[in-house]
C-alpha cells in the first residue's frame, strides 16, 4: 500500500494546500511596501483572531519565545509571580521565571485537573504581592481548558495582571482578549493559524503596556517596546521569516472567510466526535474539562502506552503523540486541531481500533468509527 | 513589460528552485526518526560550513538571536566585553551587551574603516579585565571584512574568547573556524545558507563552552545548555520551524555538491565582477577593504542617494539595499549573496546604469557592465 502519513498532533498540524504552495514562490524583500503591506494584513488578521484592538506583535520563534517575551517585558528582577501549572506548559511558565530570577508561586495541580475561579481568588487574596499570573487556555500536555474568562474576572478586580498561553487554544477554543480582559495573551503559528512552525504572537493590554513601561527585565531579541516602535513604522525590528508571514496571510484569508466563531466551532464538534469515539471504545480521558484541541487518553490497564503510540506511528503512519514527562507511556493524545476535515477524525479513530486490535485490547470493533461518526453527521453543516 | 523581481540584497537572498518548491511539501512531526536523521544531517552540515567539530546549534530566530545567545550564554552580570564597532551590526553587539547589564568597551571606527589585529593587541593590552571581544566577519552595513584570522591568533593568546558575526559572511568568505581558532562563530539561515530568514545558527569552541558552564547572565528561549542535552537526544528544546529546517536539508546538500571552497570563489569573483563595474563608471567604495558580500557604494556628489535607490527599485525592480542610519541616502549596497550567477551581476549594473542615466549622471554608457563581464569570463568555470 502506499505510505500516507495522517498528522494527528496538537503542532505541527496539518496545513491548507493552498498554504503550503505559497511557500514556493520567491522570497520578497522585508524593507519594501509589498511586504509591509502584506505584514500590516497579518497584524490585523492576527487582531481579529486574537479578538483585541491592540496591535499584535510577531516574533520569528517557537511559541515559547513568545512565552518568554510576555515574561520579560513586563517584569523586574525579583517580582512574584503566580503559576498555574496543570502539565507541561503551565510548568513552563515557572521555569521561565526561575530563569529570570522571579518570585515563582506555582499552584501545582495534577495533570487534567481543574482549577476555579474562586481558587484563583483565594491564592490572590493569600498573596496580594502578586504582580502576574500566568495560565492556559489549553494545556496542550493534558488537553484540558482552563477558566481564563472567569480567571480574568478576577484578575481584572486587582493591579495584577493576566498572561494566557493562547498557543494551542487560540482559534480552537474562544478566548477573545478585549471582551475577557485577558492582560496577555501569547499563540503560535502551528496550531489553528494553519501555517508551519516559526512565527509566535503576542498582544497586551493597555494594562499590561503600562507595565512594560517600568519592566526592568533584560531582553533584547524578544524586545516589545522595539517591537511597537518598528510597527508603527511598518516593519519588525528583525528580518522576520518572511515565507512564513506570506504564508500566514494566505491562510487568514481562508480563517477570515470561514468567521472565527465557525473555526472554532469546528474545532468543538471535531473535539466532541473524538471524545464519543474514544468513550465507545471504553477508554477514559485525562482532562476533568476538556477543550477543543486535543483528547488525551488514558492508556488501560494491561496495555503498553509505548507500544500503542509505536503501532499507530509505525505501522499506521497516524502521527498521534504519546504522554510528556510524567505521563510517558500511560497516556497517547489525538490532537483535532488545524487544517482536519470531519473524515480525518475518523482516520484517526480506525488507526486507533486497528491498533487496539494488534495490542490484543478487548472492544466491540468498529464503535468508536460509529460513535465519532453519529456526532459529525448530527453536526455536519 | 513583464515585471520581474531581482532581489539584490544582503538577506533575504535568491533561493535555488529546488529549495523553495520542497517548502511546498506537507509538513512532517519534529518528535519523529524521520525529523530526527534529517535535523542530524542538517547539523552536519552546518559544522562543515563551520568548519568545526563542535556541534552547531539552531534557533528559530533571525540572526540577531543567535547574537543575543551568544553573549547570554558566556557571561555574567557585570563582565566586562569588547565591541569593534565598524557599522549598525558591529554596533548591535553594544546594544545587546547594555541590554544586559555589562560593561561595554566599544571602538568606534568610522563606517567602511578597517582595525588591525595589532590595534586589537593594543585594546586588549589596556583593558586586560575583557572577557569577550565581538567583532563581525563582514559588516552588512558597510561591506568591509575584517581580518578575523588576525583577531583570534590574538585572542587566543589571553583568556579572552573572540565572538564573530558571521551572519553575511559565512559562506561567502573563509571562516574556518577550528582553523582559525574562532570560540563563537553565529550566521544566520537568509545568507549564503540559501533558505529563507528565519533559522539562525552558532557553534562554541572547547574553551567557550567552559565559559557557559559560569555565565550567569538569564536566558531561556535561547539557553544553550538546554540545546546541547536536547542535540544528544537528536532533538530541539522547542518546537522548530520544520519547513525551514527542510529546505536548510536540500541547500546544504547543493552547498556539499558544490564544495565550500567553490562556494567561496564564487562569491569573491561576484564580488570582484561588480567593484571592477562600480570602479569603471567612476564609482566609489565605502570600504577600505571590501568583503565578498556586497558591495557599498558612495552616491556621487550631487546626485539624490534616495533617489537612486528608489529608481533602482521602483522602476527596474532591482532590489538593491539603501545605506542604513548616518548613511541613508549616501550609499548604496548591492549584494552578491546567494544563489546569485555571474548574469545576475551582469542585470544589476546594467539597472544601475539604466537609473544613473535617469538622474543624469554623466559617465560612460556600457563602460560598467564592460568592466564586470571582462572579470567574470576571465574567471568563468
Amino acid at each position: 500500500m502506499f505510505k500516507k502519513y495522517y498528522l494527528l498532533s496538537p503542532g505541527p498540524t496539518p496545513l491548507p494546500e493552498e498554504v503550503l504552495s505559497i511557500a514556493a514562490q520567491p522570497i520578497i524583500h522585508h524593507r519594501t511596501p509589498e511586504f509591509s503591506a502584506l505584514f500590516l494584513e497579518v497584524v490585523e488578521g492576527l487582531k481579529y483572531v486574537f479578538g483585541t484592538k491592540e496591535d499584535v506583535h510577531l516574533f520569528t520563534s517557537s511559541g515559547t519565545g513568545a512565552m518568554e517575551a510576555a515574561l520579560v517585558n513586563i517584569l523586574s528582577p525579583g517580582d512574584k509571580i503566580l503559576v498555574i501549572n496543570a502539565g507541561k506548559f503551565g510548568e513552563r511558565w515557572g521555569h521561565i521565571g526561575r530563569a529570570y530570577g522571579l518570585q515563582v508561586q506555582e499552584v501545582v495541580l495534577d495533570w487534567g485537573r481543574d482549577f476555579t475561579k474562586e481558587q484563583l481568588q483565594a491564592e490572590l487574596r493569600a498573596n496580594p504581592e502578586v504582580k502576574a499570573i500566568f495560565c492556559s487556555l489549553s494545556e496542550t500536555s493534558t488537553g484540558a481548558a482552563y477558566d481564563v474568562q472567569g480567571y480574568a474576572q478576577v484578575v481584572a478586580q486587582t493591579a495584577a495582571i493576566l498572561v494566557v498561553d493562547g498557543i494551542s487554544g487560540l482559534g480552537a477554543m474562544p478566548c477573545p482578549m478585549d471582551e475577557w480582559r485577558v492582560d496577555v495573551l501569547v499563540s503560535a503559528s502551528q496550531k489553528s493559524f494553519l501555517i508551519p512552525p516559526g512565527l509566535s504572537y503576542i498582544a497586551l493590554s493597555p494594562k499590561a503596556w503600562k507595565m512594560v513601561e517600568t519592566s526592568k527585565l533584560p531582553k533584547f531579541y524578544f524586545d516589545l517596546k522595539k517591537s511597537k516602535k518598528n510597527l508603527a513604522d511598518r516593519t519588525t525590528p528583525w528580518t522576520p521569516a518572511i515565507s512564513l508571514v506570506v504564508q500566514q496571510k494566505k491562510a487568514l484569508e481562508r480563517i477570515k472567510s470561514m468567521g472565527l466563531e465557525n473555526l472554532i466551532e469546528h474545532h468543538r464538534i471535531l473535539a466532541e466526535a473524538t471524545r464519543a469515539g474514544i468513550k465507545a471504545l471504553g477508554l477514559e480521558l485525562l482532562a476533568k474539562r476538556p477543550g477543543n484541541v486535543l483528547t488525551a487518553v488514558k492508556v488501560p490497564a494491561g496495555l503498553d502506552g509505548k507500544a500503542l503510540v509505536k503501532t499507530m506511528q509505525g505501522k499506521y503512519l497516524a502521527y498521534i503523540a504519546g504522554g510528556q514527562d510524567p505521563y510517558k507511556g500511560k497516556i497517547f493524545r489525538i490532537a483535532h486541531l488545524g487544517y482536519m476535515g470531519g473524515f480525518d477524525i475518523i482516520t484517526a479513530l480506525s488507526a486507533l481500533e486497528m491498533t487496539l486490535s494488534d495490542l490484543d485490547y478487548s472492544f466491540e470493533k468498529g464503535s468508536g468509527l460509529r460513535a465519532a461518526q453519529a456526532i459529525l453527521k448530527e453536526n455536519w453543516k
